[in-house]
């Protein structure tokens, strides 16, 4: 702990030279969608490339038919785990640029009435800002004991916010050096301003589309209404079937894989105070829907889904027509959770509409992606560390929460690395990430080295 | 019925000369939606009131914004019914002309191998051949008796193949003049060549927009999925919840007003032979949908409905979105039967579905009209007559069958002159009526002009 604390100290000490480096990288345009910017991408490859090889890392700019990675390795001590950091150099384009209070690429550190700071420039939140937290915290180890706590891999993409074309083929050809015990993921949110929150499940998603096919051609109501069979009752039937009067997804075997969250997660989450109400109002709700007896974060960050996306049939233009249609189409996807296997979802999708098709009616499938959900154990020993880390460093206790959505590169590190991650951020809702006038709060930047070198300390004790 | 034998004979000796009329009046080009034919029009008028007026009507054209009407009066015996005769003078266009194997408007009468003959032309089946059946039986009745056995008046429309705008105010403007004690209207089909056919039953419709909102915008399924309300599953729901598991409308009321079909009629409807596979299977079905134990026939001709003409919500591309709508719509008609009150049913629905919401969804409605079912009583003794006098005439007893559609003028008669029709016609279903070579059998000509002769005469005994 004696190191730790020598550590923390020279972060605290070098507070204004780290925010220095910062602006150095947040004045590069690395926008990677646009051409015009590639050699900015570079650059910033460059730069971060440069740093660390000064901090004492092996470091290399990596090029890929796109943007080029940045590699850097970092011995470690013997027995202690490999850890392999991933951030993002590259950041949004900064339309509409009349709306920026200062220059995008011009970062200032301001100062509120209340004494709090930030820095506004595009990327300062998504992602320059949070990578450069590990990136000081390394520094600093390294500037306080000569080495660093455990064997670090650093990864940074330049194509993040452009579809990561290079990603998973870098992955493949780099297989063995990008391997580690586990990905440190620096890209998310804190739960508010004094709780830091760990992710730890991301759901997964299957999309599939159904085309519910009846009679060879569309028909007059007035001769065939009651005769015939229209195709989009049958539709609409199988949808409401999709869930039982509770709530639940009724297709059998949906849930296999889907754990109950454990009690102390679940007495986690009900401590961060938000109400469905609360959650709701924002979008002009009051009732949540889904599985009866579950809050809407449950529902949100540890529930399976069937929605349906979009559904056609028949006339839907102005006006009326008398018309029973040959056809109607749902745009139906799955949010996965646990171990839930995308395939099979979809395998028992299809026998779920299939079972329900009459006799003389067809089902067309098309599927449209299927990724399986992320879920860090709830026990994981690197988890319990990182969260005991992170309650030491903030003023409340580090809360583990969910994502509805997804990050793809957790996704791949899984898949072709056999890689859990770690997700831990410092941003906060109202960073505005991918709009004008981004910021970073100082003390999301300066906790969040503090709290890199606390993580790194805990698990390299381990 | 000495009478009756005599104008049955002249029908048959006079056959020749009255094709020769009816062919000139086929020669008369009165497309009532191509304005460079209004002459036409007008000219088919004034050769129908001619005629009318040397038979001995009291016959008049008479102008209207649109192409003229032509009403003709003539007296029948005291105590006799009053009957109102409804046909039309105009004819579709005649596109595409490369098609007709003869002139549209040069009337032959073909003679196939078999020895049946046909007159071709525009308008020979809709509807010129059709009325003149009937002129032609008052023509046979004053030649041989002086008089006719009811008191007639023959209203002939020039606008029925151009949406009829002048209908509705010259029946109103006419109330008195054009209200008898039935109307008997020739524009229908036979059930087959030997089979005589009264359609007694017309289904009303009402149409009905619903459109249910949740969200106050399109949400993210990632981010809301389970925990937001999807419009799409509740507007599925209650489609799925419009009809119960025996395939019965399920709304509150649907079926007040509703009768049981008379056993006569179901067993004659069962007795045209029309199985539920033969009906479905040309347009690619072989299950019959709507109530179960009822056959096709009798699903169409006498059974309410709950259909959706058309459904959307959501994302309906191509390729895939993962949105939660914040509102779905469907377009829902009920075709209505016997004494079903549109506006009744209109208000039913809405309570059965605003019933079925969530408390944070609202629904919005959009009528698009209401009409209501013409039935005409099963045991009413003018159809007996009529059925009885068709019956003498040809090979097979008549049927009375539905029309799961609907003639507009029909429900006109009904609804501003407070009058019942009588729908006998003799088209047959290759009579190609709005198509190139359209026909009438002779056949149809003939022993329609006789039917009518019977049915005058059995009305006028009453």
């Amino acid at each position: 702990m004696a190191n730790l604390d020598s550590v923390l100290a020279c972060l605290d000490l070098n507070l204004d030279r780290s925010v220095a480096r910062l602006s150095e990288l947040l004045r590069i345009a690395s926008i990677s969608t646009d051409p015009a910017h590639a050699a900015e991408c570079r650059q910033a490859a460059e730069y971060l490339a440069g740093d660390l090889a000064a901090i004492g890392f092996d470091a290399s700019v990596r090029d890929t038919p796109g943007h080029p990675m940045v590699v850097a390795h970092h011995d470690g001590p013997a027995g202690a785990p490999h850890v392999l950091f991933y951030g993002h150099y590259d950041v949004q384009p900064v339309d509409p640029i009349a709306e920026w209070r200062t220059g995008p690429f011009e970062p200032v550190v301001e100062t509120r009435p209340d004494g709090t700071r930030c820095i506004a420039a595009r990327g300062s939140a998504d992602d320059k800002g949070q990578l450069m937290t590990f990136i000081e915290a390394c520094r600093a180890f390294k500037a306080e004991t000569g080495g660093l706590p455990c064997r670090v891999t650093i990864f940074l993409e330049g194509e993040e916010e452009s579809g990561s074309p290079s990603l998973n083929p870098f992955l493949d050809a780099n297989r063995a050096e990008l391997s580690a015990d586990v990905a440190l993921v620096c890209d998310t949110n804190m739960w508010d301003r004094e709780t830091p929150a760990i992710s730890t499940g991301l759901r997964g998603l299957v999309g599939e589309e159904v085309v519910v096919r009846a009679a060879s051609r569309d028909l007059h109501s007035g001769y065939y209404g009651g005769a015939a069979r229209n195709p989009v009752h049958v539709l609409a039937k199988i949808i409401a079937d999709l869930h039982d009067e509770t709530g639940r997804v009724a297709i059998p075997g949906f849930y296999d894989g889907v754990d109950e969250l454990p009690q102390a997660v679940r007495t986690s989450w009900q401590a961060l105070g938000m109400s469905d109400e609360a959650f709701l109002e924002p979008v002009g709700l009051k009732l949540p829907a889904g599985e009866s007896g579950r809050s809407v974060l449950e529902q949100i960050w540890s529930r399976p889904t069937a929605e349906v996306n979009g559904i056609s049939g028949g006339y839907t233009g102005k006006g009326f027509k008398t018309v029973i249609a040959a056809e109607a189409t749902a745009k139906i996807s799955f949010r996965l959770v646990f171990s839930q296997d995308p395939e099979r979802i979809r395998a028992a999708f299809r026998r779920f509409v299939e079972e329900r098709l009459p006799a003389d009616c067809r089902a067309e499938f098309h599927p449209h992606g299927g990724s399986p959900a992320i879920q860090l154990p709830f026990d994981s020993p690197v988890l319990e560390t990182a969260k005991a880390a992170l309650s030491d460093e903030w003023p409340k206790p580090a809360v583990m929460i969910g994502m509805g959505g997804s990050i793809p590169v957790v996704g791949e590190f899984k898949q072709r690395l056999g890689m859990d991650s770690l997700l831990v951020g410092f941003g906060l809702a109202d960073d505005a990430i991918h709009s004008p006038n981004e910021k970073y709060e100082l003390t999301s930047f300066h906790k969040g080295q503090r709290s890199w070198a606390r993580i790194l300390a805990a698990l390299g004790a381990r």
